[in-house]
């Protein structure tokens, strides 16, 4: 099963696919392009890998982690399928992130990674955009390249865990303008989800509806306004989204 | 005015103080130690600040900052006044931070310096304690020391802005089982209240309730299960907490 939140008439539903169109969660059909896309979940607690590809850590110049490279989202910055990201004027690269998220079911202490999958709730997508401005800033990355208004569009499913068999070998993609710039597969990561989850439930407690970001593989390109950017992921979804600029962001 | 949240008969209220006990929202009077003490607003975005006093960067051997060293922190850290903050058994060293929680009021964006008190709802005392061992990590300071379970008591009170003159020249101090340990003054902050928010909003937008925990001078001396700990900041409150291991933790 795949769930979206979405907002229609003024209140928030949740929404099933159902037959290209959506089904609310009150019995109505409606068209998709006839509701507003939240995010699948409110997120509680937001991981980010960084570096968490080999091919994406070279391509920045950096060593690959030995151990992983995690830092937390504050909720600005998350927006919805076909949501409109801003990119300031002031900076000078921004660059797409496919990125699976893995959402907590349950509250998790201690798990070891054979059982790591049990308290998985279930996968969607996220673009983890990065001001790369300020990547090298001591403490990187810091809230300047990975916490601004509108930079983290997530969705558009909540698809639950059983039906996706295998999380570590999927097909990832962003397409720009509709052309491919970005393809790599989740076998590529250098900390799996099962090894994310030990390590973070190791020294603190996951709770229902935290998620992990999970890193991104190579294939950074800088983005412009008016941008259409797609982020796809074999088997769990296709979210689409467009850069606007500073006056759009700030009349919206 | 003050205000706190606490949780009495099973139920959350707020509360205000009443010559010397607590008069909840719905007119009833009773004592502080009936009630338990709930974090005295639901944070939003958490940030938090490295090494902003001078005195405590050199007391760790780094430099002084040159621009606000940020990092946000997650729910599952937040614990009230009167609570247990977990000392994991598997840590060498572990000391509090007395800190001037400032708490946002409205929405802020491209605030200047000068007009940003009037985003300030108000303040409170945080104590964000620090897991040393992790310190030298390479994305520091990192979730293991800054993210733990429990590892953040904040309140007693919202104190609303009105009610303090000059929330930059506020003594602080920590007593540890009654001793005096941490003593320093808000005055020495590297980067000012104005400054911070004017910083933050330059690149993002705060929210109502978003908390900025602004740094902890020097005193830092490790801890043990069972010390009580009591942060205290002139004028905003005295925020008292108890240190337990591992099994008291996990069996409450």
């Amino acid at each position: 099963m795949r769930k979206a939140r979405i907002s229609f008439d003024g209140t928030i539903h949740e929404a099933f696919e159902w037959e290209g169109r959506l089904k609310l969660d009150d019995g109505r059909i409606v068209e998709e392009r006839e509701v507003e896309w939240l995010t699948p979940i409110i997120p509680r607690t937001v991981f980010a890998l960084g570096l968490n590809y080999a091919d994406h850590a070279a391509e920045l110049a950096f060593d690959a982690p030995t151990e992983p490279l995690v830092f937390l989202k504050g909720p600005n910055t998350f927006i919805g399928h076909h949501g409109f990201t801003r990119r300031p004027a002031d900076v000078t690269y921004m660059h797409y992130e496919c990125e699976l998220a893995v959402i907590i079911g349950k509250t998790a202490r201690h798990v070891k990674k054979e059982e790591a999958y049990q308290y998985v709730k279930g996968y969607s997508v996220a673009n983890d955009y990065a001001i790369r401005d300020y990547l090298e800033n001591y403490y990187r990355p810091n809230l300047r390249v990975k916490n601004r208004d509108t930079c983290t569009p997530f969705g558009p499913w909540l698809v639950y865990a059983n039906e996706v068999s295998n999380p570590m070998n999927l097909k990832l993609t962003t397409h720009v303008n509709d052309k491919l710039v970005q393809e790599g597969t989740t076998a590529d990561m250098i900390f799996d989800i099962p090894t994310l989850i030990e390590y973070f439930s190791s020294f603190m407690t996951l709770s229902e509806n935290d998620v992990i970001l999970t890193g991104t593989p190579k294939g950074s390109v800088d983005t412009a306004v008016g941008d259409v950017v797609v982020t796809e992921i074999e088997g769990v979804g296709r979210l689409v989204n467009t850069i606007i600029g500073d006056e759009s962001f700030l009349n919206r």
